[in-house]
């Protein structure tokens, strides 16, 4: 049966990659407002896959906000029950001058696929799609249950997500889950992450004078807010690049010697750092290494800053304001509501009495990590091992899905994390996925369905 | 003569009124490209004026960039020569949505006209305009002679004025000048600027990753650029206000107890700094009043920063760079270059390994202070206290206008710098002028006029 199914999805390739293109065609930016039609056009776009192709019960689902899209396979009676999750909206495309390819163009060259979304995350969770379609094609059946729920706010933080599985906490009841939402580490080295960090998310605004002053008028007697707010940035870290905010780290879980050894057996290098990011050299805490301190270490990030005049030429003012967006990445045991407090109250008690401040707390997500015994990881590993001939790597993920703890907090079900590309340019200009990923991420998938169906048989 | 020039000047309020403006329709923003052909129009329009009212050898002047406007009277083969310097060219008006009034519908509304350019400068250099043309019209003649020059570049720091003045030293030669162009300190209280400060304009651009990162994926390992150069931007400055840059103060004049003094009789108030400033608490250099803070020492400005994601919602990204604009405003006897210079070295001692960094010297002008017994002073002295019926206060400004320094050094003539506004939200939305100071302002000219006349005739 499972030889079948590869076999089909082996011969369908081409048909499954038009479709993926006509997918990643639709600009589906779900914080941009001026994107709504097109987000809720994807929607639909792929609940009429999932329906052509054979799942059951197909919905598209209204949330607060952007709907979610719902299809099952619910024919083996005996067998577990698996969720799959995927999101169908992408980040936004700014600066686009700095594409090479139309962002929706979805142009095949160089081996790769050209779109956002490519990698983050259509193209990923379509390979599941695609892969229940090769069972169910070339078989008639799955060898287990399966139920597919795709988001889309998954990039403006997933506001809707914790009330809606709340709310249908029936229609998700599932044995385990599947995510393929991240990155390998590097080419044709498959990867399972057990861990994710969470993420708090904030803006700052700073008010000082009522108006943009002439600066030669009262330069020396206002006390500038991109200055207030730039010396308050600055001092949330040390030197060697803590965080400053008191009680930040009192809440981190540390890290085993064991722990360490496993994380650091994937061998990230300072060349393959140099080659993703562009940077020459890197920063951070001296005491971790470059994957601890990406998934097992909190940060703070500022991910934008404004203030005053940034056009061409000049303007000789004392800005009226400045504002910035922070995101604090947080690892177990930190609590991202007791994060943003700290981050608040820390700010407010360095604020210069001269300046009016803001600070609103956006959202937040929490940290998890997995049990690496778990019948999903032992399941996962096999089905990389088998698509790639490689053994997988074994890694703390810093990026952050609200999802994985919704779903353990909501549900009870484990999630397996089992990336199907690299990291690709998510979030980036020109970002893509690999044809070989897509087929090989189809090819993971139907053996992850089998050998955990399996998994679950013998733990039965 | 004179009263009849004055009388002349109070008959004919309203048409002057009427022809301002016209002139404040025209979008004369220098800094912005879109307005190219709204200069030049500016140019034109106001060398119609100047012909109209009986100037002589009026021209449009082509330079390296706007063209400078000339006119002159020289008639009076006995008298001295005044020198009027004004500038056509106006601030951009962003942003937009904070101006009560169109800001090129030159509306009339509680006693003032609401305008882009009304105060600074249009409107004051049209109240000489107007003064000269009451003059010739009242009494066929003026008391002195009388070169008109106008630019269209001094918001973009008059790039082409040193060049354009070394080239025509002949033409421009004169005994004396003068400008209205700043601010009187309280309504109702004429004002004799007899210093400037110099400023120097620099913008900064720090890079660091190739591109955009996602925080999630790299945070932790990668110097944000945003953090880099907030913490550059953060450390110009000690906890009391002084500037870190090494040699920062080196080569500025100290105030002595007397002229402390005379500054500080103008009496400024914090009530009155608020009121205008919208802000709260002061800020600066403790040891020092306001009025020294703002006229007689040097500063470091933020004009403008940017960097990352700063539309609505959010991106969690580490951005690829990061900018900002810089003003120093500098006193006697910086030099502007040397401090370009400290300021750029300090930088690129400071800066973090991690991260490159360039910083492009725009523009520079020198501080300038004027002699207290000169002749102008004294003229000036009297032409305001006629005019407003209380005694003028001296102060030095801390504004900046390239031309004094260039006229100083290049034609050998010094400057009386007799402001006919208040601060009128110059640089700001809402920028305005009040019918009175219009009024009041051509009365101070044409007094003025008369007054320097006889001061030089008493002084040769």
């Amino acid at each position: 049966m499972l030889e079948k199914a590869l076999a089909h999805a082996g011969r369908n390739q081409q048909a499954y990659l038009s479709q993926l293109q006509a997918y990643l065609r639709i600009p589906s930016i779900s914080t941009l407002p001026e994107h709504q039609t097109d987000v809720a056009r994807a929607a639909e776009w792929v609940a009429a896959d999932m329906q052509r192709l054979g799942l059951r019960n197909v919905r598209v689902m209204p949330s607060g906000g952007y709907p979610f899209v719902y299809g099952e396979w619910l024919e083996a009676p005996n067998a577990a029950t698996l969720l799959i999750y995927g999101h169908y909206d992408v980040q936004p495309v700014d600066p686009l001058d700095a594409w090479q390819h139309d962002p929706f163009g979805a142009e095949i060259q160089g081996g790769k696929i050209w779109a956002r979304g490519a990698s983050d995350n259509k193209g990923q969770h379509f390979a599941h799609l695609k892969a229940i379609e090769s069972c169910l094609a070339a078989t008639g059946r799955l060898p287990l249950n399966v139920k597919v729920l795709l988001e889309g706010e998954e990039e403006s933080l997933s506001q809707n997500l914790e009330p809606f599985l709340r709310a249908n906490r029936r229609l998700l009841a599932a044995d385990t889950g599947v995510i393929s939402d991240g990155a390998m580490i590097r080419p044709g080295t498959p990867e399972i992450d057990y861990g994710l960090r969470g993420v708090v998310a904030l803006e700052i605004r700073v008010r000082g004078p009522g108006r943009d002053l002439h600066s030669g008028s009262y330069g020396g007697t206002v006390l500038n807010p991109v200055q207030a707010l730039a010396a308050m940035l600055a001092s949330l870290h040390h030197e060697n690049g803590t965080v400053t905010i008191p009680g930040f780290y009192d809440r981190v879980r540390p890290l085993t010697p064991e722990e360490r050894a496993l994380l650091n057996q994937a061998g990230y290098t300072l060349e393959q750092w140099q080659r993703e990011t562009g940077a020459r050299l890197p920063w951070g805490e001296p005491e971790f290494t470059l994957l601890e301190r990406i998934g097992a270490r909190p940060t703070c990030e500022i991910n934008g800053i404004w203030g005053g005049f940034s056009e061409e030429g000049m303007k000789t003012i004392i800005p009226a304001s400045a504002g910035a967006k922070i995101t604090l990445r947080i690892v177990p045991d930190q609590d991202p509501d007791e994060i943003a407090r700290l981050f608040q109250e820390h700010l407010q008690s360095i604020a210069p009495p001269q300046i009016q401040m803001d600070i609103r707390y956006q959202s937040g997500c929490w940290p998890v990590v997995m049990p690496l015994d778990a019948p999903e990881i032992r399941a996962a590993a096999r089905a990389c091992r088998q698509t790639w001939g490689v053994e997988p790597v074994f890694s703390r993920g810093g990026g952050s899905l609200p999802v994985v703890a919704a779903f353990q907090q909501i549900l009870g079900a484990p999630f397996a994390l089992i990336p199907f590309g690299l990291d690709d340019n998510r979030h980036s200009p020109n970002e893509h996925l690999g044809l070989e990923y897509f087929f090989n991420g189809i090819q993971t998938a139907i053996r992850y369905y089998y050998s955990l169906s399996s998994e679950f048989e013998l733990g039965d």
